[in-house]
């Protein structure tokens, strides 16, 4: 049973969160204190400063030797279930295209969460530094390994823009029938509707690989990564000077990032930008479908008790922001992951009080 | 004395500030990340959010009850003794004007320091948390009495910008033989230099008090201190939910703040804006001839061992931010300030950890 005092704890750790997104969207809408080019500016130095380092302080700080794989097996079978569902329905579908692109958006809506954010706080006020040890390893294994799937979807819907799409033609293309032999040209295709050369799969993962080289947040993931096994393996502490060096970014991260969580909900026109038929349908993959598809492969996979709870809480955090980025980036339905990440974010907190009373309630 | 380790544990405490100051100048001067309008943005969200509740935090965090009033004394004295010695100087010199400006400059070189975001991390590492309290404390009266006192002195030079200028006539004005009725009509003599009009003591006080009243961190200051009288009176604990939400945004002020000065360093045509005399003279006015009153000041007052290191360490920290923000604001010397605060912040670690071991071999 979740006592009220429980439940205090985690508004306690959660409030500040919204007390940060509250001076942001303020400081625009109410105080006047910034342009639309300055929001700019703050979004630039929370992407490239105080996010990058609020991601290696905490994954330098896992140890990739005692993960909880089956926590993580659960999750990346219940990531590939729903990978499975949606090509299986893009497949069999008459518009192929259109199918493919909600397909990588019913997948970023359902499967990929705010974890270190919102998760890393929530979890450990819920149920211990434990959990949030688990939400960090699985921040990780989404930072890199599902944010890079969800760019390759996005290059391949991008790379076929021009001449109608099928996905398998572009998997086909891999074999040689297609030719696109520099990866300047895969990017361009989309501006020269006449050209009829597709990527090869090669130059699509060079683009790929690229692109997540260049993107700080993946970098940091690597590079925290990269340090958690070395440091592990050999058993040596960060020295104070590099940890003092990179919290002294990493603090900033959350306040930051919520700030500027604020800012751009105050740039919008109005909270619910994609109507409200679109957006209950985020609301609903969000917080009621992820969250069933990943209880389901949990328990398949055998976690009972605290365990299986925190595998179900972690698939019903709000909207991880980095989708949001991609989504925008890309052009491919903006308004809809938008919506997910403010609207969401807003509303998380009570359903996710709802989700650990009721989780409380099972013995 | 001080040994090899109590240096690293300083250099371990202060090397975060220079990472996140090269940052800020990296991300300008290399990599291009921000524009010039850029950089106002992130100035701002520094002076409007991040620093007010930086501050808030701390001083809301003293107990006034159990203040070290002899160090503050000693620091009082020691700013009262170089406030008179700069009022005879003006009062005897031929160019009463120039010499008052310059007293105003003097004055904010050899007195006003960085004690929250180098005093505090710096004091801990060298003597412990007792002697972060001390500067937290010092940092309170500073923050309120003496920024307040340095702002009236900037108003009065501009508010008798427009007939010559002598200080006397300013005081005397109180007593009714100059006339200005209106707050905003003081405040715009400076453009019209035609109107004889000069305002009385009690408008420059008016607008002191507005201006004071706008700023932030100031207020911050006040709020913070009020915070700790009640809370240090009735003997209560701030609520969870509230520390938390100040700290989500403190906790990016080092950070930020230090970024920012890189910002600005980057801005800069050269480091070193004044010329090297001028900033020969101002490093002198900052690391010795300050130091040095406070040290008389501080022996005067009776404090011995610890104490008085810490007295004498804390007059020598690097200048504080807001004072040049104000010259910047009053036209008044911001290239000398500006030199202060670049190249002094970024020599005052050699400088600091030699007083703290001269400081050291003194018995």
């Amino acid at each position: 049973m979740i006592g009220g005092r429980d439940v205090i704890k985690v508004i306690e750790a959660m409030t500040p969160l919204y007390v940060a997104v509250g001076l942001g969207y303020g400081s625009v809408r109410w105080w006047h204190v910034f342009t639309r080019e300055q929001c700019e500016a703050i979004n630039r130095l929370v992407v490239y400063f105080t996010i990058p380092f609020f991601t290696f302080e905490f994954t330098s700080h896992i140890d990739p030797f005692t993960m909880n794989y089956r926590v993580i097996a659960a999750d990346a079978i219940s990531k590939l279930l729903t990978v499975g569902v949606l090509a299986a329905w893009t497949w069999c579908s008459s518009s192929s295209k259109s199918s493919y692109s909600w397909a990588i958006t019913i997948f970023s809506l359902s499967q990929l969460t705010n974890t270190l954010l919102v998760g890393a706080p929530l979890l450990d006020a819920m149920y211990g530094r434990w959990a949030q040890d688990i939400v960090v390893q699985l921040s990780v294994v989404q930072g890199i390994a599902w944010m890079a799937l969800l760019l390759f979807a996005l290059e391949m819907r991008k790379a076929s823009g021009a001449a109608g799409f099928a996905p398998a033609a572009i998997v086909a293309g891999a074999g040689g029938q297609v030719v696109a032999p520099e990866p300047q040209q895969a990017t361009d295709v989309e501006c020269n509707t006449d050209v009829a050369a597709r990527p090869t799969l090669g130059s699509l993962m060079k683009t790929v690989w690229l692109k997540l080289a260049l993107n700080p947040n993946i970098y940091a993931s690597v590079l925290g990564v990269i340090w958690a096994l070395i440091a592990n393996r050999w058993h040596f502490e960060m020295p104070r000077i590099m940890e003092g060096s990179v919290l002294v970014m990493s603090k900033a991260g959350t306040g930051m990032s919520m700030f500027s969580m604020g800012l751009f909900m105050a740039l919008q026109d109005k909270i619910v930008a994609c109507g409200q038929k679109l957006s209950a349908f985020g609301m609903l993959l969000k917080f009621i479908a992820g969250p069933a598809v990943t209880t389901i492969c949990a328990v398949a996979v055998g976690l009972r008790g605290d365990l299986l709870r925190v595998a179900i809480i972690q698939a019903a955090l709000p909207q991880s922001i980095s989708s949001f980025i991609f989504a925008r980036e890309y052009g491919l339905h903006p308004d809809v992951l938008s919506t997910a990440v403010i609207f969401g974010t807003l509303v998380s907190l009570s359903v996710l009080i709802a989700y650990y009373e009721v989780l409380g309630l099972l013995s």
